[in-house]
């Protein structure tokens, strides 16, 4: 375990990763919902080609054929987020290619042809942003991209359109959300185009207090504006989220300890959990953490929890099917593991 | 702190602590509820020289005046069980001689004129009778006791009549409490003149699952018969408890460790805890102490923070009059410390 969860980036207090994304077609293919196998197969060797046969970055590079891998090794990338449920289930050939240290992965015949993201641990959009175009020049000198005076890179969804950029990142707000203010804040993110969804739980609710916030538009913008709009309204829930915890803190500083040490204390003694308790447990900890309230654990810790708790990347880990009672056995063992106890 | 409860006694998995105590009376003055402040007096000071100018024991003794006492001290000695409500409310002078490893409490003008008390750790209610024994014919040697020889000693409340002997013991009993077979235990327990009280609690529920059994009739039986009788019947409910430990240990060990650990999880990282939390959850650690799971912690450390955390001994630990959320704050502190945590 070397990715990208296990440094710490800036405002990580708040902010557990940015992510950027671009979409990108070949002007000579079909869109994947309609492209033939054979065409499916040559994007996929193209964009191999281009990326494996390069030095584009320090880390090394995995190709990932989605028709050779087991569903769990699948669904353990999809839980990290480094390839979507799309691109698994895939009506053609399709694959992904995936920097060790997971921070870059280009899903190949998802949507679009070609999905390059780019993930950094804190708030560190333009980063990302940085690296994502590097990776896309170096594609482009390779592959002629559809492309209109018009309307930009053309996508298969219009809401793609244009840059074809999506910047998110990914913001612990547990002050937001106990106080309430969260409804305020998710009000004004839609006014100023900004989607806040709730992550890793199912139907987008905000499991473990970590909401998505991403641009709404990508076109009539350029990359540059859309970057710097999400990392400044990102950093004014920053600010909100900081001084809630403050406050909450000065109200009733014991409450407070109390129950951060308390999730601590069932975090760290639990012998069969639940994804959905360790989520809520490991963001009151997170919480602490962060307040300088919890002192021996590090929010880098936290973040390769969250990611490896996950029922698949449970499976990979142990190396065997788990059944859900397993499941939450071994979770809470490696939990223990992972915070050092026992 | 060198009491009773920091040894470990027999069956001290299920049995927490013996008591026996004897109710006596002397034969010249009236009940203290009917005597008059100078017999009262005479009272206390002929016990108090018959008892501290000899050695009776090895343990020193000291002698309380409850009319110079204040409030806190007179009332961490009504929680650790030395003294009762009735002593501290009385009508006229009375007083405790209460030896250093609080094994042996001595009540004058309570109910009765003498009230003599041994605690043990674990089930050595033979142990118990024996050291009140001894305290008791010494006493004699001194005192003239009102004794029938058609009814034994004479007691102010005939249902101590005979004998004067309470004999009882203190036992922990999660596994019949959570399986519901408590309630046959109490029954049957009923029928055969043993009385079974929950302590602790308000109105006698039974907090932290202890419970005490003791022996209802006082007339007509031996000390040494009634004695046998209370022990017999504990060695009874201890089997029961062992095997339902066992049986739902069996029946799901995980989940059986899970319940145990998350308490002490609880346990030894909350900063704020109330009495009664504090009292059910050392009861799942204790459980998980006597079942060989948890095994840093020794049951006479559980012991002696029950009797610790309770409000006025919390208050003459740290030496301060606390409010009640406070003594929460700081009962969490005194429960990390005892436990050896920060």
């Amino acid at each position: 375990m070397e990715g990208w969860y296990i440094e710490k980036g800036p405002e990580s207090d708040v902010v557990m990763s940015s992510r950027v994304r671009l979409a990108r077609n070949f002007k000579e293919y079909p869109f994947p919902f309609k492209m033939n196998r054979e065409d499916a197969e040559k994007v996929v060797e193209r964009v191999k080609d281009a990326i494996l046969n390069r030095s584009i970055a320090t880390s090394d590079y995995e190709f990932k054929d989605m028709l050779k891998m087991n569903p769990i090794d699948k669904q353990a990338l999809v839980e990290k987020h480094l390839i979507s449920p799309n691109l698994v289930n895939g009506r053609v050939a399709s694959a992904a290619i995936i920097s060790k240290d997971e921070k870059v992965s280009i899903m190949i015949n998802e949507e679009d042809h070609l999905r390059i993201q780019c993930l950094f641990p804190g708030l560190q959009l333009d980063k990302a942003w940085e690296l994502c175009d590097k990776i896309d020049s170096l594609l482009e000198e390779n592959i002629d991209y559809a492309f209109s005076e018009k309307y930009g890179y053309l996508t298969c969804c219009p809401t793609n359109l244009g840059t074809g950029i999506r910047a998110s990142a990914m913001l612990h707000l547990p002050a937001l959300t106990m106080t309430g203010y969260i409804r305020g804040m998710l009000e004004a993110c839609g006014k100023l185009g900004i989607a806040v969804r709730g992550i890793y739980g199912e139907n987008s609710e905000a499991l473990g207090n970590l909401f998505q916030i991403s641009n709404q538009i990508t076109l009539g913008l350029s990359e540059e504006e859309i970057i710097n709009n999400v990392t400044n309204i990102g950093n004014q829930i920053i600010n909100q989220e900081r001084s809630l915890r403050a406050e909450l803190y000065r109200q009733n500083p014991y409450r407070f300890e109390d129950k951060v040490y308390r999730s601590l204390g069932i975090l760290s003694n639990a012998r069969i959990i639940s994804s959905e308790e360790s989520f809520k447990l490991i963001s009151d900890v997170r919480l602490g953490v962060d307040m300088g309230i919890i002192k021996n654990i590090d929010v880098a810790k936290l973040n390769e929890i969250l990611l490896y708790i996950q029922s698949a990347n449970l499976q990979k880990i142990f190396d065997r099917t788990l059944s859900p009672d397993e499941r939450d056995i071994k979770r809470a063992e490696l939990i223990r593991e992972k915070l050092g106890i026992n």
